[in-house]
């Protein structure tokens, strides 16, 4: 009896029969394998597309739908804000977000055609407000377009690349775009006649010779033998819900307590690996705690244990809750003041670890030693009322002095708090969603894209809201076109 | 005409003719490949070791020969100096060091057999003179046995495991005991029969269907068939010099200055993926800057460039470097006063970055805003005269007040000074040295050891010195013998 393994390609003299025969197989069923599709049934491809759930979604639909977009003069919404962003300043940003796993190759083509992939999105029929809505969000509250989604406008990266807002949210009232933008891309592929079996989950792929001619898929309690004569896209997303991969490649997510995904067991990163793919930047990860809701509390300040600040914390929500979990003693505090402080948000779970009229008393029900906490915040307060945060760079107007008293000290805890997280390593794939092999060889008739490959968002101390959507739906575009075209 | 590839084992009816047909192939030369030929030619294997270098070495030729050896009541070292050490509080501390990347099997195992462990190497005729030399030291300075080689003492550990000093140093005047210690394992190796072909690089696995039977080897400007009945055993070291795999794999070591190792080039860990096996950790590395050195010099006390402590440093040199280059700006500095500073090593190239008759002037030499750098001092001489420190938990001795201007302040940066670094990520093995696959089932024939491996020292900022070697002999052994008895 034949065996199926994640892990090792069927040969294809082994394939008993065939149950579908088509082009182009996609599996997963996100924005990375909704636009692959699109794009390989443009192109005149018949494509089917198998999603283990029973309908479309996966992690892309639990998002906010926020697509990082901009340069080449700008969006329609950005400009209208009166920002005119380059293409130059979009490089050079999401290669600063990609840190030191940054592919230079993709930030560079994406910043390229960013623009036509707005327009490309509003052609499928993802409708856009067009304005601008200032402050500091996680999405909008409203059904507004553009909003700050980085640390575009924080040191170092202000320094780097002019700043601009770049997180384009599809118009949808409130928070959830996600669901609404993978409905009018799930739309998209019915138009276009895309063969659509949920239910569906991947075993195996099958292999000819070198070159991947199809997959397995367990449909029904039985398996399914599809023949792919042009390619595989695997869109399956990343591995944060198979613990045995973080405790192998990602183990530092285990302090955190929230993973976020839908079913993201890391199938499509064993199915390339098993077919000789590369996997790299898999030890890092993505996470963030909601500390900057209410709004006011994104004035707050953070330390850590020892009463030390450890990052400007007008950056990216997600990237100072990357610092904060570098930080020794399993949690932080946010620093309030009277005039900052609201309720926290019961889904934080952020407790009021200490309250007092002065800072040092909050020092002192934190049981940290006399002059720490309150020498940090003697040391903030005097330079955030001349606008300086001479230690970390923070601006104005988030940089305020807290002196309002009470005070307060939320703690967040890394494991107890709501920290999410999901993974960001993966295949490596080129610009055109190729599976790489170790050296550096497309793997023929493999394709992935989304968070089942290493993208735009690499880096986990830079991510910014809307880079993983704009890996998932240009690059998942990139791999369903070139499979294609095959 | 065949292809040979570290990434794609050749198969066995490619083979045109054996050149060499032995039983045990070992590939490496250095303290893992050493002892993995003794066992398996102990256990009556013919073996042959190829290594491409023209002698034997590696980069355990390049350490110090510091074992870490302990528990079971101590060795006679540890005992005659008053050290009971038990197999619980070594097993503790290796999962300690280990962190959140530990093999609580290896580390397990490696404690229960440690003592043996240190008779079987001294019965290989490795001398140990049996005598402790207390204080802070990278390798003994004369031919002393026993000193602190990790952070025993220092906190976390020191709550986690009664700390004893576990550095076993084979007798040898002077630094550099690496050298006589894989001397007397070659000795061991000939003496046994072992085969040993130098100037011969590993440049393929050879395959019969599922099971690894021999490698190719290029010697000479020709390619060698190796047959090996019972298996190969991979001795190759770490991927510190091949700069594509760190980019992938590991490219936070890119900040650093100075790969140590010798031609390790990630050939074993390639040619054990290309067989399927599965390769974890690898985004960690060591590093250290010799920044005790003089001895005074481990007084001192670090900041980053926000004038903030960010570690106890007495835990050991390494844990201390690899925290460092953690923090922000590309460079920490050292603060000695002049009871505690001498002329730093010429090789650290730490420059004096600032000075001063008071901690105040010095701040203001390395233009830190004032009432940083300064009131860290003033805090932790504070409580260092009261004998604590509140922050971190650093303790006496070390912990000292730095009170007897002048003062100055030693730059150590990254890139610029000398932080020497080695990759410790690697392929999956189980305690036995076989080479796991990504189902976490063993490859048949297939072996690893030493840094070609993720084993003891599993977690960079967890580093004790002679874990390394611990690993690397302890499990080279444990392949060799498994590979002789298949």
């Amino acid at each position: 009896m034949t065996e199926f393994s994640l892990h090792r390609a069927l040969p294809v003299a082994e394939v008993p029969e065939w149950h579908f025969d088509t082009d182009v197989v996609v599996i997963g069923f996100g924005a990375a394998g909704a636009c692959a599709a699109i794009e390989a049934a443009e192109a005149g491809a018949r494509v089917t597309l198998f999603e283990r759930n029973s309908g479309s979604g996966g992690a892309s639909a639990l998002s906010g739908g926020e697509i990082y977009i901009g340069g080449g003069g700008g969006t329609d919404a950005q400009r209208a804000a009166g920002f005119e962003d380059t293409t130059e300043a979009l490089a050079a940003y999401l290669k600063a977000a990609g840190g030191p796993c940054a592919d230079e190759a993709k930030c560079d083509l994406y910043a390229q055609h960013s623009l036509a992939h707005y327009n490309w999105l509003k052609a499928q029929g993802v409708p856009y407000r067009g304005n601008y809505l200032p402050g500091k969000h996680i999405e909008p509250v409203d059904d507004s377009t553009l909003i700050w989604s980085g640390s575009e406008a924080a040191e170092p990266f202000c320094d780097i690349a002019t700043p601009a807002p770049r997180g384009h949210v599809i118009q949808h009232a409130g928070w959830g775009g996600g669901r609404p933008l993978v409905d009018i891309l799930e739309a998209r592929t019915r138009d276009l006649g895309v063969e659509i079996v949920t239910d569906a989950r991947a075993i195996a792929l099958i292999a000819d010779g070198e070159r991947i001619v199809g997959a397995v898929l367990r449909i029904d309690n039985a398996n399914h033998f599809v023949k792919a004569s042009k390619g595989v896209v695997l869109a399956t997303g990343g591995f944060v819900f198979n613990e045995e991969m973080r405790r192998k490649y990602c183990p530092e997510t285990f302090k955190l307590s929230d993973p976020i995904g839908d079913k993201d067991d890391g199938t499509g990163i064993l199915l390339g690996m098993g077919a000789g793919g590369d996997a790299i930047h898999m030890e890092q990860f993505f996470t963030t705690c909601p500390w900057t809701m209410p709004e006011p509390h994104a004035y707050g300040v953070f330390v850590n244990v020892a009463g030390q600040r450890f990052i400007n914390e007008d950056c990216y929500h997600g990237r100072v809750s990357r610092y904060a979990v570098d930080q020794p003693g399993g949690k932080v505090y946010l620093l309030l003041d009277c005039a900052h402080f609201s309720q926290p948000l019961d889904i934080a779970n952020m407790r009021i670890a200490g309250t007092g009229e002065t800072w040092a008393e909050v020092e002192a029900e934190l049981e940290m030693p006399e002059g720490t906490l309150s020498a940090t915040m003697e040391f903030y307060n005097r330079h955030a009322r001349e606008g300086r945060d001479p230690l970390f760079g923070k601006r104005q107007p988030i940089l305020t002095p807290l002196e309002e008293g009470p005070f307060v000290a939320l703690e967040l805890d890394f494991h107890d708090s709501y920290f999410s997280f999901f993974t960001l390593g993966g295949l490596r794939t080129n610009i055109d969603g190729e599976v790489l092999d170790r050296e550096g060889a497309p793997i023929a008739g493999l394709f992935a894209a989304g968070r089942c490959t290493s993208g735009l968002p690499a880096w986990g101390h830079g991510y910014s809201s809307g880079l993983s959507l704009a890996d998932c739906t240009f690059f998942g575009r990139r791999a369903g076109a070139k499979a294609a075209q095959t």
